[in-house]
């Protein structure tokens, strides 16, 4: 497993591999999991992911300044290099990219990759400027890796189609795999930021996956179920419990994230239906969500 | 020559031919001059440049909408297929792209790439949005050829600051070629736009190289100079003529075109200056710059 901090290593390191294989008749593919680190279960289902379809794994680890906004938790978002390190090992990574944030961002940057319309909801609305800066820098490392397949995990369920859209809108030449959320056994998503839950915290986050399976066996049943009723629903449970502040709970189509009417049976919309929720205990904020067919089943994107 | 029009049998002939040569241990180059037709020597010149540096030449022929104002010319902004494609051939063009606009746009495009700052004075100011119209499809055309050379004239000198800032920015993996102005014997700047001058019109729009002439003497002799007094002088001498109509005269560092103190005296600053013009005759918007580097002589970039 080699472990590259520059940009210029990194794109001549895969560069390389692809041009030796070439030079033998074999045309190889390149998967990229780009993360923050602190790597969990979650980021090692997308490793397996990569390993499996792919000839070269590259998993990129930066916390990337540009998608924190002034009063986030860029500073104090956890690190911890060596066990991820050890983490891609076990996982059979090829490269490990694990640059610094002058590397990357070497002079003040002027660009922004800026997708409308699908940023105005959800965490793009709690979080201004949240998606342009994933935008960029995601572009960044699709310029850098030139992956065949990038794995991203469906918890950040926006930031995919966000993604999608702009490898449609500007032909980028990659496929993006959506991989379903890695959950702990008693439900609660897992998240870098669960690290910093209080044990009672961490007792009532268990609200956000119990709150949208109920709403899933709703969707199964006889009665007609809208948006609204819906989110009054999850959001009732969610207020249930004292240390639970919503950001938001939002019903929407999947991936174009419109809105749907009032009067809408979500038993049978054409589109598939994203239930999202946003949810702080204390500072730290946890997101969670489930797509749901047109059929009514939850969707394993 | 192969002439295309889909952006998939543009990717995928691109990439044979680079993988073909690998298979051989050769790594070839690709060299792409993006355009908007009307093909005149300017764009000859850029042909002419990749022809002689790469091993594979790719024209883009687009007149891309998302670039002009809801009151500018798209629609009448002059196309002669025909005749671009006998001059692709003359140059010895490889592959000529083609495509309509809905190839390019297939659904409406969310996605903008946005440079900020640079796009902020000169035809940034008189055209808002225009050059988030020409970043966004020239990543387009980056990821589609996924060139090593990329060649630009300096005629729109704004232009190629703003695209080499985003290149570095992205970390797009491409060299940007700057280009010499190309000029018909009188001085005047070659331009597609230039068959929608009247005879008169024409006579009068020499006043834009003549005076940028003028001042690069200015700035070889032995009075102080500063960018106010260059504007006035450029400013008076264009006005002189009846039929010009001046957007901007602006005397800016280049490529940052980051404003020049008031009292600064151009012989003696260390950065390149650009001196750059847009003026309409009647409803048709000339530009021409010259770029005169730190020790008074005029770049040829």
């Amino acid at each position: 497993m080699k472990v590259i901090g520059e940009v210029q290593v990194l794109r001549e390191s895969v560069r390389q591999e692809r041009n030796a294989a070439m030079r033998q008749g074999r045309e190889i593919s390149v998967g990229l999991v780009p993360t923050m680190g602190f790597l969990h279960e979650g980021h090692a289902s997308l490793l397996r992911e990569a390993r499996a379809k792919n000839d070269l794994v590259v998993l990129s680890i930066f916390v990337n300044p540009i998608q924190f906004g002034p009063n986030e938790d860029f500073e104090r978002y956890p690190r911890n290099e060596q066990s991820d390190l050890a983490l891609a090992e076990r996982e059979g990574v090829d490269i490990v990219f694990i640059p610094s944030v002058v590397e990357m961002y070497p002079k003040p940057a002027k660009t922004r990759i800026v997708v409308s319309e699908l940023t105005s909801s959800l965490c793009g609305a709690s979080r201004p400027g949240h998606f342009d800066g994933v935008t960029t820098v995601v572009s960044k490392l699709f310029h850098l890796v030139a992956p065949d397949y990038a794995y991203f995990g469906m918890k950040d369920a926006q930031q995919i189609a966000v993604i999608q859209q702009m490898v449609e809108d500007l032909n980028f030449d990659v496929t993006i795999e959506a991989c379903p959320i890695v959950r702990e056994e008693d439900g609660l998503a897992l998240s870098s930021r669960n690290v910093y839950l209080s044990s009672e915290d961490r007792k009532q986050a268990l609200i956000l996956s119990d709150s949208l399976q109920q709403v899933q066996h709703d969707l199964q049943g006889d009665q007609k179920v809208t948006a609204t009723e819906l989110v009054e629903r999850v959001t009732g449970l969610i207020r249930s419990k004292p240390l639970a502040n919503i950001d938001y709970v939002q019903v929407l189509e999947f991936p174009t994230l419109n809105e749907i009417g009032r009067d809408v049976d979500l038993r049978h919309v054409e589109h598939d239906v994203i239930v999202a929720v946003a949810v702080k205990f204390g500072t730290t904020r946890l997101i969670d969500n489930v797509v749901i067919s047109s059929k009514g089943v939850p969707v394993h994107v």
